[in-house]
């Protein structure tokens, strides 16, 4: 019962045979390897973006630095949610990749930035010339970290009002093939054909072993991401290994069988949560993360029972066991219908 | 009539005068001139504090960022108000200097914030283990950026809550004669004794032509902020230059005079235009800022006859002359009470 | 017939199995896993330093600019050969990891530094005060990138001067395996009891997939160190697949054996090389790295059946057949006894 | 007798009053001053530049910095000599500016690059595609740190290797004018005609308070440096007080007029040290700086007579009265025949 995070759990065969497959004999390193050439093809085709340039790293932090580095200048600022990863979870790894840009944060209830208060914000900066920071690009995750998901016509709406200032936007998709499988539209309909410029498209978390795209939909700072790559100490030597990830990954469409099979986890966890005796849900869960509250007590039976997940507002020891604690629960590819529902039970109690 | 800002007014005659009389031959250059051990006991003298280190820069903003790069390492965040110079107004100089730490914004009513609120903001960092920025300094301005000043007593709940969680505090005072002089304390009260650990002490908006010190209250970081300041590009080779002015500067009190007048012709003008017909404040003018609003008429008046000052919240052109436009009016050492009245006349129609 | 590089060849089967091995359900995140429990007990154990504490990254680079930043004050300067990867193969990574923090090139023929140079070097520095850069630790790399090796009282003759100036020493060990195996020493003779303060320990090269251990001999940067990993992005989710191959390439002494292996089969290379007709050596092979230079006919020959090295000093494409051109060639793990004998072969011609 | 520094020296007294004639009521900060606008014209017009943009800056570092800055790509390195202020005395000020490029060092008999040694140093970078530092400006400084003067078309042929690989051209003119003066040349000869893009022109050393002028001949970097010098910290509120100075130097050639009295006197000086029982020179000393040799008793008379220079390469204290030390003089504008005469006349003894 390990709904603790999709980071954390087993990577899907069908990848760890494609690392064994090629490891046979040399391979050209640093990314001019020929399974590069085809995860390529394969990202090209799947965007429909025949231009696009792409490149592999081995963390959701390194693909999204990279990126933002790479559209920022040291004295803009960049447009996100409080709750973005960039914001909470990368310790000032943005800000030291963009030499110091900075973070204007946009409220975002339920983690989802509105077009008004986007554009409240963006018109709120470079009002005083050069003292202040000059606007930057936005960035925009999904599936949020709350578990929410943008539908296309939010993704628009968002890149609508960055197109009025010429900013660029950039995905943090870390969780983008869950975001697909929930809004229930193409790769390109969530990308560049909603004015996404950048994109950070995960692997690590939906069942690979380490590895994230970013996807640049313009290839004018291809090289310039090529470099600041190899400055990060991002560039990886053996690079085949990247590349025969993101290829399994990506063929047949295992990354969207993956990421549907996580949603309908999650879907069957909430469902089972809201029956009786039930609980309370923060957010909409609408992909494979979701936030729910329900007694100590039934906390305390899941920890008996060796349950993993965060509580997120309060401690397991207390006095009162009818006490609400929120729990977040992230189910991942490979979660079994045997322990949602037996994680399901002890919540009940 | 002016009163846009107080960084566009005269050098005091005094501190011209000892330009002159410095310019005499050689002097030893970067600091090592006669006048800069002066200063060095003027402070210690001035501040009560032996021990303290003191050095020069030109600009607000040099002392600011040399301050909290050495009170930041580059993976914490600096907790302070969203009006705060160094968010606003220094376009990313403090997240250029601290190598890519951030900035924790306060909420601030009046730009003051309050130690609850501070509290939690600082506690809802370092929840995340290595993931999220770690705690690092409390920036406290005085006088704020909205003309309010904070008392001693407030000051020091806000170091006492820094200090709980073992955090260093600076103080910005570029406008710091202003706030002592309307605090009615002691230059001691409002530093070290208050829990303050690092001062930006202006100069620039008070008279002088362009010289901040920067007070270490403890030295151990003396070396560090040398080394900081020269590869900054901030340290003087004609320093002689620097130190004549700030020590003319704290010679006799004259700091405290400037200071003392500019904040009596903020309290002139503001008496005057609370008088009949007159304006409302949006902050309590404190010391030598004020906010106030009052008709377009009013604003076009002044404009006509030459009147200098910010307009905050609108533009003088507009169809309605009833409309009320916020004024944003600084007060320095040299604003005359000929330029007030005539100003409030103005304004009162 | 791949000597191009040791970057290129396959991983150990032992190092596979291991990663399909650790695959088996969920494991903490974030170096949590149990698996790193084993690895830091190995190093600690393999270097007989109960104290080291040991991080793991994925890359060779990473290793060294997290080491480089966490030993360095931005207004430092490093003491290192102009060969050395971190000035010549790193993109300026190590002076983005240290915030602006330069290199001092120390002199070395054949790619090794002198004590005498080193020190003259070191006392070049901090002759003009807060004006030049400050010293820095020193950065040694054994291997050398010219294939040849500092014994252990090479090592410590250097590290004896850093430590006359208070300097730290870093090994860039990114053949570390090799070297030791070279040198005929143990571990800790090679590193702490040698004066090292920071290892940069190689796997990727010596039959690994992707990862590099840094070992802390003193842990007092500890915690500095993981906020440095995470901030450059270098923190792995699934960290298990990291440690999985660094237990791998632990156990048994694998990670000499294949060192061995290659020093090995390099010899044989060099061996072969020095017969009849043959090559001149341009640095003593000492590893599994050389330099030699033989007939523009002989790499033709090598070419068209389809040998990858590097041709270092020239161009195969060229009027005279008997020009010598220097080859590098580095032997991994896998080089077979036949294809280096063919190799020599299509030498002699 | 002060003969150790021209930043030491006194303000000429034109410049000192065009400070208090500055200090007329109120001026528009930040640049924005009428005084500006006379610098800028006289800059374009004294440089035959009318498409120039000029900024203002109180220190030669952070003209030199800012410079590089905007030239410089953060993975790219600068071609400068060892002797460079940029790489001696900035305390790693570029690498901090530049956001950690680096400087690679060519060879520089007396301090000036050759063609061919800068061309070596640039074709030996970008042979390893992504790993290695990228090509970056090339920068000149003229008078060079040890006194010689590069002519106009050794500057030319500089620049002319710089193009054929197209990278821009820096030129710190830190002593610009001494340069001038001594080579008979044109500021436009010096500069944009023989393919100079930006340059740091120097104020402070010759004779003002602090103020140094940078040049960008193409004026497409200007809003990004404008950016970068507030973002620095380096942008005056009280701007006119810079402008007065730059303004009064321009003014009449007075810049130009006070070089020619500083070389005169370092000729005097070097003639006198020539006569019988002279000195031995290291450089040729070709503006106001000289590198002489003699007695360790002629510099222990120099020094009971109260004369500041620096002893080059050793110290005064010693046994042998006859052992020779080298001595670093420079003249500045002010230096007078009669202490020249008695500083010549201690050495002979």
């Amino acid at each position: 019962m390990y709904f603790a995070s999709d980071n954390a759990g087993p990577v899907h065969p069908k990848i760890l045979q494609a690392l064994v497959d090629a490891n046979d004999g040399y391979a050209m390193p640093y990314g001019d390897d020929d399974l590069m050439t085809r995860v390529r093809d394969q990202i090209r085709e799947t965007f429909e973006a025949p231009e696009a340039v792409v490149y592999l790293v081995a963390t959701g932090t390194a693909a999204n630095v990279l990126s933002l580095a790479t559209l920022t200048q040291p004295w803009q600022t960049v447009f996100c949610t409080p709750q973005a990863h960039i914001n909470e979870d990368e310790c000032n790894g943005p800000e030291f990749y963009m030499g110091g840009a900075k973070l204007t944060l946009v409220e975002a209830p339920d983690a989802k930035m509105t077009p008004d208060a986007l554009c409240a914000r963006i018109e709120g900066e470079e009002t005083r010339g050069v003292h202040g920071p000059q606007r930057g690009p936005v960035s925009i995750t999904n599936v949020t970290e709350r578990g929410t998901v943008y539908s296309i016509s939010e993704i628009k709406a968002l890149s609508d009002i960055a197109k009025i200032f010429d900013l660029p936007v950039h995905l943090d998709g870390a969780r983008f093939a869950n975001a697909l499988a929930a809004a229930n539209a193409s790769p390109a309909e969530m990308t560049w054909k909603a004015g996404v410029d950048v994109l950070s498209f995960g692997g690590t978390k939906n069942g690979c072993m380490g590895v994230e795209a970013v996807v640049l939909f313009d290839p004018k700072h291809a090289w310039e991401f090529e470099l600041r790559r190899k400055r990060g100490a991002h560039l990886f030597s053996k690079h085949r290994f990247l590349s025969a990830q993101m290829a399994a990954y990506l063929e047949g469409g295992l990354w969207l069988d993956l990421a549907s099979r996580a949603n309908a986890a999650n879907a069957r966890l909430c469902d089972g949560l809201r029956g009786t005796g039930g609980a309370r849900f923060l957010h909409a869960p609408e992909a494979n993360m979701s936030f729910a509250g329900w007694t100590r007590a039934g906390h305390q039976r899941l920890h008996d029972a060796g349950a993993k997940y965060h509580i997120w507002d309060g401690q397991l020891e207390g006095d009162n066991p009818q006490e609400e604690l929120t729990a977040r629960m992230v189910c991942d590819w490979s979660a079994t219908n045997e322990n949602i529902d037996r994680f399901v039970e002890l919540v009940h109690g």
